[in-house]
């Protein structure tokens, strides 16, 4: 499957000089994650690395927490997007059941506004490890992480998520049109190769919200490295789950929590 | 409310210089809306405007197509968060039960992918009207769209969603950490002040996903311009809503579909 498409507009200057413009745009595509033959949720995302999504996914969404709870990944294109059936061993699987029925319970016995405001913070577990690293290899990996975004220099709409040993040596990189989608696949492909993050970081292209602090506790990401600024619940996540935080990360300078 | 605080960083220069800095961060709180007893949804937000976030998310979610349909709209500040009793009249909260019952029988019937699937992408209305003034409008619109973003100044890390007549006036703005939300709080100001788009468009500061295009087309918006690129899938749903694209905005070109 091709990640993006190439479509025709209508360039117009600012001086009212109209030509007419070929571009690559990125696709973005139902793709619906079944666990053991329930349809668990629906993600928009770019229809590439589908199988690290699902695996990664899986882990954020607490359903597994090693690789070998999951037994089979199957990709199965589909008219109006695709579809990834998962299949978790049994434990796994029960997991899934039970958040599901937890969101029909929810629902249908009409839990009010402020039970499901009590169930939006779930606790973190603490980080094992630190970043063994330098912090010059953030900025080392920043000036070089350009080149590894092929689909966002043709699009100039996706967000990466890299991996990167504590030395700054680049590991891994996911493009997709979410940055919470493009970390998933991360951190799944990290699962499905059997890497862990030996003390070293992830980078990634856009804000550090809350959710991508969440997945890199989950994930037992020592630092999370991001372009653009956090949000005060990503900072006070970070603090809770013992992950270090390098936000506003530029060539010139990083902030740190 | 405020929709920032005030956080302490470390400071590290690539030459090496570590100094103390405080900087403004965005808030990203958990809202719940309640719609006439029953936990609707949980959205992360910026919390302000949030009457505007709960009008624009009641007609953005297809549960009001009018103002008059939406009885009260109560905020209650919670410890863990913010809670947002709606009441709607009887039909509009009817739909709000067969959409949480919808919902449920999804999960507890076991719908499979496929059929989540085919729910993914729905039906929109066709534009009564098309954008009826200049593209030099958004040239002149995206120029001072700066100053109308007081929290983004502030934080570096919030979206905005602003509305333009015809003849490139500014007529309304909303911030928030999600551009989604932005959007949702713009939506819901016109329809609390009974504002038509009257030929009009609106401007976001983010790329164009599917969901905004929906977003535009439910609320009648007839030319969206956003700040960065579209995604496939946004242009094929705004063709089928007839709403107008202006994408990829800069000062001295834009791309139209």
């Amino acid at each position: 499957m091709d990640a993006s498409t190439r479509l025709i507009f209508e360039r117009l200057g600012a001086d009212g000089c109209v030509e007419e413009v070929e571009r690559s745009i990125a696709l973005e595509t139902p793709v619906a994650i079944e666990v053991n033959g329930i349809g668990y949720a629906v993600l928009m995302a770019s229809p590439v690395d589908l199988e690290d999504l699902a695996w990664g996914f899986a882990l954020s969404e607490r359903l597994v927490t090693t690789a070998d709870e999951i037994v089979e990944c199957l990709i199965h294109p589909h008219d109006e997007g695709v579809l990834v059936r998962l299949t978790l061993v049994e434990g796994a699987a029960a997991r899934a059941v039970e958040r599901v029925r937890h969101r029909v319970s929810e629902s249908s016995c009409g839990l009010c506004g402020i039970e499901n405001l009590e169930q939006a913070i779930r606790p973190l577990p603490r980080a094992k490890a630190g970043y063994s690293g330098e912090m010059s290899a953030v900025f080392a990996a920043l000036d070089a992480l350009r080149e590894h975004q092929p689909l966002h220099r043709a699009t100039g709409a996706v967000h990466a998520a890299a991996a990167y040993g504590a030395d700054g040596t680049i590991r891994l990189v996911r493009e997709d049109v979410g940055r919470h989608n493009a970390f998933d696949k991360l951190i799944g492909a990290m699962l499905r190769a059997g890497d862990g993050w030996e003390g070293g970081f992830a980078l990634l292209t856009s804000r550090c919200s809350y959710e991508l602090v969440e997945k890199a506790a989950l994930a037992g990401c020592p630092l999370l490295a991001t372009i653009s600024a956090p949000t005060a619940l990503a900072v006070r996540r970070a603090e809770e789950a013992g992950v270090r935080l390098a936000v506003l990360a530029r060539s010139d300078a990083v902030l740190l929590r």
